[in-house]
C-alpha cells in the first residue's frame, strides 16, 4: 500500500547547486531522491515546497513523496539521516493525505535573510550572511518595505519566470530586526517568484545604504519590469525558514509570529 | 624603525591544520606569516596567544609580530585582510611595546565550547558545535566543574605535553549556559595545557550523560594521570574566545564577564 509523506528538511546550501535535480550535479532534491530510492527499492520522485537556488539554505524546507512501505516517523528519519550527507538533514516526518503536494498545498512561506553589519566579516558567519561594512538605514528600509505589502504584482522582482505566468503574490509581512551586528529580514508571502526574495532584499540594501530613496520600492513595483529592481542579494544570506500548510496556519500549529526566526543560529 | 604590533584574529578552524606553522600544510600561523611577509618585504615571524589544534576556531586569537614600517591600524587591517583567506580575518590591530609577546604576556584566556542538544544535528551548526542527541544533565556537569576551579594540577587533562613541564594552572571559572538547544561551556584560566579545554569538556560530557558521576572530576584531577580523564571532545565545538592582557583585565578594558560569549554566533 502506498503511503504519502510530508518531510521537513534543513540544509546548508553552500555546497549544493540548489534544490532542483539536475544530471551529474549535486542538488538537494537529487540527494534526497537517491536516499529515498535506497529505502524504497526503486525510483522515488519528490517535490519541494520551495525550489531554492544554489547557495540558499533551509531551516524548514518541506518535501512530499510516496513510499510503498509504511514507516514510523522515527524510523524514516533515522533511515534517511543514515543515507543523507551531513549538510542535509531530515528533521521531521509525518504521514500525509494522498493529495498532499509540498508546493501546491503550501499556504505561506517565510524566508529569512541575514546581513552582517560590521567593519570586518566574521569568518564563522561567512557561509550564512551577506556582509556590509557599515550599518544600514533601518528606518529607510522599513519605509520601503511597507510599499511591498499586500496583494501586488511582483513582476519587477522576479528573474527568469516563464512569460505569461502570473506574477501577483500576497506579501503578508516584511520584518527587519537588528541584534548585535546582524540585521534579519523576514518575508512572509503566499508564494515567491524565482529570485524574488533576493531581489526584494537587493532593493532594500540599495535603499539602506542610501543609493535609492525609500519610495523607490513603490516605483519599482509599479514599473512591472525586471530591469527596474535593485541587484539580486547574494544567495548565502537567504534561508527558507518555514512553509505553512492549512492545518498549522491558524489551526493547531504554532502561529508563524511565534516561531523564533533564528533559533538554529542563536 | 621596527614597530611591534598586537593583532586580534578570528577564524573558522575547519579547514586549517591548527595554528602552528608546518611545511606544506595550511595553518593559521602559516597564512598570517605569508601575508605579513608580503607586507614587510621579507620573512616575518609571529607568535600566537594560543596554539589552537586542527579544527578549533577563534573569536579572539591574538598574534604579535614586528614590522619595519609603521602602519596605522586601519591600513594594516585593510592590507592584511586583502591578503588573508576568507576563513581568517584580522579584526583589530594596535601598536605594542617591544617586549610584547602574544603568548608570554597573556594573563587570562577564555575558551568557549558549544554543544548542540537536539535529536538531529542542524546542518548550519555542524562546523561549529559538537552534537548530542539528548539533553545533558546540567546540574551534574556544574557540580563536576566546581572541583576543577582554583589553582590545580591539570596533568590528567593534558595530552602530549613535554614531561617535566609544569602542569599547574589557575581555572578562574567554568560557566555552563543553555539557550535554545545549545549548551555553552566557557572556561577561563591563566593558561591551558595542550588539549586541556577539550579534555575538560570530554569529562564533563561523560558526566552529563551519566557515564561518570559528578565527583569523578575530582578523582580524575587528583590522579594526575592522562589515562584518567574522559575522552577528548571534538575540535569543532571549541573557540578561543578571548585573550586578556594586563591593561584590559582589571584596567581600562572590558571586564571579562561583560563580554558576550557568543556575539558572533547570535
Amino acid at each position: 500500500m502506498t503511503q504519502r509523506y510530508k518531510l521537513t528538511l534543513e540544509y546548508d546550501g553552500t555546497d549544493f547547486h540548489g534544490w532542483q535535480v539536475q544530471p551529474e550535479i549535486r542538488t538537494v532534491q537529487g540527494e534526497l531522491e537517491s536516499a529515498l530510492a535506497r529505502l524504497g527499492g526503486g525510483p522515488v520522485r519528490c517535490e519541494g515546497a520551495g525550489r531554492t537556488d544554489a547557495g540558499v539554505h533551509a531551516l524548514g524546507q518541506v518535501a512530499s513523496f510516496s513510499l510503498e512501505r509504511t514507516w514510523t516517523a522515527e524510523r524514516l528519519l533515522a533511515a534517511l539521516n543514515g543515507l543523507l550527507p551531513a549538510d542535509l538533514r531530515a528533521v521531521a516526518a509525518e504521514p500525509a493525505l494522498p493529495a498532499f503536494h509540498a508546493r501546491h498545498s503550501a499556504r505561506w512561506k517565510a524566508y529569512l535573510y541575514l546581513i552582517e553589519e560590521r567593519p570586518v566579516a566574521t569568518p564563522i558567519r561567512r557561509r550564512y550572511a551577506h556582509h556590509v561594512q557599515r550599518p544600514l538605514d533601518l528606518d529607510a528600509m522599513r519605509s520601503a518595505a511597507r510599499w511591498l505589502l499586500g496583494i501586488q504584482d511582483f513582476a519587477s522582482f522576479c528573474a527568469g519566470e516563464d512569460p505569461g505566468k502570473p506574477t501577483v503574490r500576497e506579501m503578508v509581512s516584511i520584518e527587519l530586526v537588528r541584534r548585535d551586528s546582524v540585521l534579519r529580514i523576514r518575508m512572509v508571502a503566499n508564494g515567491f517568484l524565482r529570485a524574488m526574495a533576493r531581489r526584494v532584499v537587493g532593493t532594500l540594501l540599495e535603499i539602506g545604504c542610501g543609493r535609492l530613496r525609500p519610495e523607490s520600492s513603490r516605483s519599482i513595483l509599479l514599473a512591472r519590469d525586471r530591469a527596474a529592481a535593485g541587484a539580486t542579494a547574494p544567495a548565502r544570506g537567504l534561508f527558507l525558514e518555514r512553509v505553512v500548510y492549512d492545518a498549522d496556519w491558524r489551526g493547531a500549529g504554532t502561529p508563524l509570529a511565534e516561531v523564533s526566526p533564528l533559533a538554529p543560529l542563536d
